[in-house]
C-alpha cells in the first residue's frame, strides 16, 4: 500500500505527555506489522509557538498539514475551569483558533463521538446497566451555531447588544443525518459479527437492530429545528431498518442520565452536539477514555483530525501523570479510519484497541505515571 | 392584607391531575391560617380549548392573566419524546405558544430553578456525595437563543438555508448577573439562619459563604460570551463576599455529573440554562421533584408563572398515577415568592415545603396514586 502519513501535533500542556505514549505504540505497531506509516511531529499549534512568533501557527500550517492523510492532536490551550479569568481570557483567545480552523478548512463535517463505557472506566452512575452505554454521537461539525457570524454593537456599554447568528443549510442537514443512518447500519453489522444484538423499537411497532435519534430544540429554535426533522423523515425512509427517534436537547440531557444505555446513534447540530458529546464522555467514563474525531468523509485527500475530548489540563501539565487512555483510543480510531485505504492499518487499531481495553479491564483503577500505562500498553502490543 | 390572587391554568395530560393535589393543599393551608389568597381556574391554554376554538387561547387571555399576582401552570403539551412525530409536531406548534407569551408579555426575566437532592427522591448518581446537591440555576429568560429571530430560506428545497438570530443585551446580562449575586447572599444568609454553611474559595484564596458560577460558551459563541464575561467581572467586584467561577456549558455538563455538590448559584443564557437546567433537575432526583419559577422581580403587579419541569406526559395522562410532588414543590415556591407582599403566604410555603419534603422522605419510594400523595401531604398540614 502507498505510504500513509500522519501530522502529529502535540500542542499544550499534557498534550506532549499524552501523544508521546500514543507514538510509542504506533512505533510497536509499524514494526510488528511493517505499516505503511510515517509522522512527522510539528511543534505548532500551541502557546509555546506562539509565545516565540506571536501566532498559534505558521501561515501556512494549514498548507503544510494538507499532505498528510490525518492529524493527531494532544490537547489545545483550553485551561478549562479559569481559576485566573485573565489567563483564561488570553489562552483561549490565542489556542483554540486552530481547532476550528482545522475542521473548517479540512472540511472535516462529522465530529465522531463514541461513547462506551469501557470495564476498568470510572462508572457515575448508580444503576447496573450504565455498563452497557454503547453511543455514538455524531455531531454536525461544519455550520449551526459555529459559523462566527455576529458581533457586539456599543461595545462595552450598557446600550450593547451583542448577536451571534446560527446558520443551517439543508445541504449539511442531510449529510449528517444520512451519515447517522449509515453509521447506524455499520454498528448493526459489527456487533452481529460479534454475536452482539441490540433491539429498537419503529414507530409502526417492528423492531430493528439499530436506531437514530435525532437531536433538535424545535420548540424554541423553530426554524432550522423544523428543517432538521423535515430532513430527518425524509431520509428516514431510505432506512426502513432503522428505528428513529427525536428528542429535544434538555430533554436528551435526562436521559443521557436516566437511561444512556437506550441510545444508539445520536445526531446534533454543532453546540447541541458539543454539549452531548462532553455529557455522553462522562457517563462513559470520563473525559479520561473519550475520543472525538473530526472527519471529511467526502474527500479522501484532506486529513481528518483526532483528538481526545480533554484539554490541556494546565494543573497536571509536566509531573508525567497525565492518563493516555483517550488519547491511545484516538490513536486507534485514526487507524481505524485510515484503514479505509490500507485495511493493515484497521487492524493494527483493532489491536491497539484491544490491548488499551484489555490494560483498563485490568489496571484501570491504579495510580500510575502515563509512562506505565504507556509502557503496559506496549507490552500487550508486542506479546499478542 | 391585600387579598392575593393566583390563576391557576392545570393545561394538559397530567397537568390537571397534578394542579388537583396542589389545590388540594392550598385549600387546606388557607383555613388554617386563614389566609388572603383567592384563585380562578382557568381552562386554557390547553389542547382542548384549541380544538374547541381553533387557538391554545383567547385573545384576551394575557390581560385577562395580568389581574393576577401569580399564575400556577400544571402543564402543557409538549408530549415529550416523539413516538409519533406528528401528532408531536401539532402539538408542540400549538401548545408551547402561551408559555413563552407569558414569559415574554410578563417579563419574567428571571427562570428560577432549584436543584436539591432531597432525602427520599431518586438518586441516579453513585457518588454518596450527591446527597449534598444544593443549587439554584438562574435562566436568562428573556432574550438570547429565544428572540425568535429567524427563517427559512428557500424552504422545503435542497438549497434551504434556516437561520435563528442569537440577541443578547448588556441590560438584561446585568440584571440576571445581579440577580444571581443577590440569590448567593441570600442563600448564604438562609444557610446560616439553619445552622448550615458551605465554603467557597475565592481567586485570591479567600473564603466565602457562597459562589456564582457563570456558565457561557465563549470559545466558540465569543460576541456574547465576552460580554456575559465582562459583565460578571464588573458585577462581581460589588460582592467581594460572593466567589466567582466560570464554566463552559459543555463543561459545565460535565462538572454537574462529577461534582454536583460543588455548585452553589448557577447563571446561564436562555438555551444553556434550559439545558443545564433539566440536568440539574435530573441529578436531583429527576423531573419528578423540580420546580420551575418565571419571575418578574422588577415589577410587582406582572404575574410571575410557576410550574413544575415536567411535561403533560401523555403516556400517563388520565390514570391518576402522576407524582404530584413537584407540583407541591413548585406551589411552595410560589406562596414564598408571595410572600413578598403577605408575609404569612411565605410562611405557608415553608410549611407546604416542610410537609412535601417529610412525606418524601417518609414514603418517596412507594408506588402511590396522585391522590393518595395528595391525602398525605394534606393530612401533615393539618397536623402540623
Ligand atoms: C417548552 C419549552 C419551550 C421550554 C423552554 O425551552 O423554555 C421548556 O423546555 C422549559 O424549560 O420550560
Ligand atoms: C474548544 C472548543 C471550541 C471545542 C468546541 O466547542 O467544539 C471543544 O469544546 C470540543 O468539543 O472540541
Amino acid at each position: 500500500a502507498e505510504t500513509t502519513r500522519i501530522a502529529i501535533t502535540p500542542g499544550d500542556g499534557i498534550g506532549p505527555e499524552v501523544i508521546a505514549e500514543a507514538v510509542r505504540c504506533l512505533e510497536v505497531l509499524r514494526a510488528k506489522h511493517d505499516l505503511a506509516l510515517e509522522w512527522t511531529r510539528f511543534p505548532w499549534p500551541s502557546h509555546a509557538w506562539h509565545e516565540q512568533h506571536g501566532e498559534s501557527w505558521p501561515a501556512d500550517a494549514l498548507d503544510q498539514l494538507r499532505d498528510y492523510q490525518a492529524i493527531l492532536l494532544g490537547a489545545l490551550g483550553d485551561p478549562g475551569p479559569a481559576d485566573d479569568p485573565d489567563r483564561y481570557l488570553l489562552s483561549d483567545a490565542v489556542s483554540l483558533g486552530p481547532l476550528l480552523d482545522m475542521r473548517k478548512n479540512f472540511d472535516q463535517w462529522v465530529c465522531e463521538r463514541p461513547a462506551r463505557l469501557l470495564p476498568g472506566a470510572r462508572q457515575y452512575l448508580k444503576d447496573e446497566r450504565a455498563k452497557d452505554i454503547d453511543m455514538l454521537v455524531i455531531r454536525e461539525n461544519s455550520e449551526g451555531e459555529y459559523v462566527s457570524q455576529g458581533g457586539r454593537l456599543r461595545k462595552g456599554t450598557p446600550d450593547e447588544v451583542a448577536t451571534q447568528l446560527e446558520v443551517f443549510t439543508r445541504k449539511a442537514t442531510d449529510r449528517i443525518i444520512r451519515y447517522g443512518f449509515d453509521q447506524a447500519r455499520k454498528r448493526a453489522a459489527d456487533r452481529l459479527q460479534e454475536g452482539r444484538t441490540r433491539s429498537f423499537r419503529t414507530l409502526d411497532g417492528r423492531t430493528c437492530e439499530s436506531q437514530v435519534c435525532l437531536i433538535t430544540k424545535r420548540n424554541a429554535l423553530r426554524h432550522w429545528g423544523d428543517m432538521y426533522t423535515e430532513a430527518f423523515e425524509e431520509i428516514s425512509k431510505e432506512y426502513p431498518d432503522v428505528a428513529v427517534h427525536h428528542e429535544l436537547v434538555d430533554a436528551a440531557c435526562m436521559k443521557f442520565v436516566q437511561c444512556p444505555w437506550a441510545f444508539d446513534v445520536v445526531v446534533a447540530s454543532n453546540l447541541q452536539g458539543d454539549i452531548l458529546t462532553d455529557l455522553a464522555a462522562v457517563l462513559s467514563g470520563g473525559m479520561g477514555v473519550a475520543p472525538s474525531c473530526n472527519l471529511n468523509p467526502t474527500n479522501p485527500n484532506m486529513p481528518s483530525m483526532f483528538e481526545p475530548t480533554h484539554g490541556s489540563a494546565p494543573d497536571i501539565a509536566g509531573q508525567g501523570i497525565a492518563d493516555p487512555t483517550a488519547m491511545l483510543f484516538t490513536t486507534a480510531r485514526m487507524l481505524e479510519w485510515l484503514g479505509r485505504k490500507d485495511p493493515s492499518l484497521a487492524l493494527a487499531g483493532q489491536e491497539l484497541f484491544d490491548a488499551m481495553a484489555a490494560d483498563l479491564a485490568e489496571c484501570g483503577n491504579q495510580q500510575r505515571t502515563s509512562r506505565e500505562i504507556g509502557d503496559a500498553v506496549c507490552k500487550r502490543l508486542r506479546g499478542s
